[in-house]
């Protein structure tokens, strides 16, 4: 009765599939009834913490070679993982998703992305904020702040459009206390001149803040960036790197910033340092301390660098933690 | 230097989100610098096979008791998976996710939903396929083909729109000739007017069709149903059940339609059997060899129950399986 069986399945469907080729060769032209439509969908999507309307918003996925994305593991190790999470050959998706929130009084957006052609070429992968945005309706004028969790180009540089005028030109720029101090001063940025890495986040800081140091608001940790919304120190990945609490009507929602760069690396392998950390034993310290913590308290957690819409559940593994991805919700 | 704790992350949050719900009463209405955009996310999602373009189309989730939702495990084990599955509290969210196929000569939609008012009241959570569709830039009447996998009402009845006029207007619709042979069979309706599920079934089959016969298209397994789409048997949860493999470009993705209804219950325990099985025993059976088929080829599968955008990859868990789901991408 059930004929299912391995040759009608996949190679009986891959035979076909060559076969099926030929008569699709130029279709796209030819057919005017099924034209490609060839775009994604808008990457937005909303959730709610209690009376606070949250949205996530994708800035895109960028597409790096393995090289040394992992600094303590062999290439090789991290190259397994990668394709155990079914990445493309040889390469490291790392997915963008700053957080705009909505408290009904404020227009919060919690870090800002890469800004336009940052990372170009990028074949559209990378810096789309600003069309996620206007999917989602929200016009950057309409924006009362935007709270940055460090100042990673990848979280910050979005503060400029390509001319290097203001993005969110009514935003008040929020950046943590600690992290202005690190990043703003001479002294350290002429100690850094040696490592190629740390010198360039230094000038990229330098080269997105001059001329709106004005505009900055420095905050301190514990005390609230907007109204339910607490910055919270996670140091680590950077001298100054904050990660957020929103609550609202008892549910909370944890905004992790970068305590993990990519969920299949380095939840999995919480020992893994990304090549991208500033102090990589405190970050991984701080990554244990957050996630046993939110583990335990089966929290929400939000992911920068998880795979968007970027929200989901942690749960320990043994040594390791696991990603459970929170279901689509299609009302809110 | 790190100052993350349990107290500050979590009791505090939680107080400051207590303190911080009093200013927001009535700000939704009272701050138009931030009005609450209160809707998702468009629910469509593209993805390519070779040179063929699909689209996920979300037609909602319903969220049902778990009662007796599966069949042969007592009621507090579902709960508990449930819950281990972050699903709301003594329910079971069942997501709905057709297929649309643009073989680059022909638009076909693989299942079609629930139709309008099917599952009524459900706070828009169903029924959304005809909205997601048009967010898509997909016009029903560009639709050539309706390929539906069985005859249950959350994969046909979107055939009909509310006034029972076709939604549809220009499609064949193929319906596989075991399916349509045991529920248009009037013996077999009256054997099953004792089993109220099944007696429903058979009515609803009834009345989708009835006055369209002329319209229906029954194919065979093994077959084409469409350009690069054959159609594979794989029954047990309905006599005539049907999944799908597309394939081009040396690219392939299964359809596996109802193979398991949610994976939080039945990839992850496979001998459950949902209420819906017309065979439990044979849709087991059929769970078995389908997974591990597409565990051992790391196919990438898409699944009508899954969460949208509901494709993944299933990897074997020991007796069980564990569903990966697929990175978005923010092109295609």
């Amino acid at each position: 009765m059930n004929d299912l069986n391995r040759r009608e399945l996949l190679a009986g469907a891959a035979a076909i599939g060559a076969a099926s080729v030929l008569p699709l060769i130029g279709l796209k032209e030819a057919s005017a009834a099924a034209p490609a439509a060839a775009a994604q969908a808008p990457g937005f999507y909303r959730y709610k913490v209690g009376a606070i309307e949250c949205t996530s918003i994708n800035d895109g996925v960028f597409l790096r070679p393995i090289d040394d994305f992992v600094s303590n593991v062999p290439k090789e190790k991290a190259q397994a993982e990668a394709e155990a999470a079914y990445m493309p050959k040889g390469m490291v998706a790392v997915p963008f998703n700053p957080q705009l929130v909505n408290t009904g009084s404020k227009l919060v957006l919690i870090d800002c992305g890469l800004g336009a052609g940052m990372l170009e070429p990028s074949k559209g992968r990378v810096g789309r904020l600003m069309q996620n945005l206007a999917a989602a309706g929200v016009d950057p004028k309409s924006i009362d702040a935007v709270v940055l969790s460090h100042l990673h180009p990848d979280h910050t540089n979005g503060l400029r459009a390509a001319d290097g005028s203001m993005a969110f030109p009514n935003a008040e720029i929020m950046v943590p206390a600690k992290e202005w101090e690190f990043w703003m001063s001479d002294e350290n940025a002429a100690k850094a001149q040696s490592n190629e890495m740390m010198k360039g986040y230094f000038a990229n800081a330098k080269k997105v803040y001059t001329g709106i140091e004005s505009k900055v608001t420095k905050y301190d940790w514990g005390k609230e960036v907007g109204p339910g919304i607490t910055a919270i120190a996670a140091v680590g990945h950077t001298p100054g790197h904050t990660t957020f609490a929103i609550a609202s009507g008892g549910s909370t929602v944890l905004i992790q910033s970068d305590v993990t760069n990519i969920p299949e690396f380095f939840l999995r392998n919480p020992d893994w340092h990304v090549a991208y950390d500033t102090d990589p034993a405190l970050a991984q310290e701080t990554r244990h301390t957050f996630y046993d913590m939110a583990a335990a308290e089966k929290a929400m957690v939000v992911g920068f660098h998880f795979t968007f819409p970027s929200i989901g559940h942690v749960e320990k593994d043994g040594t390791k933690y696991r990603l459970v991805p929170a279901a689509w919700n299609p009302v809110i």
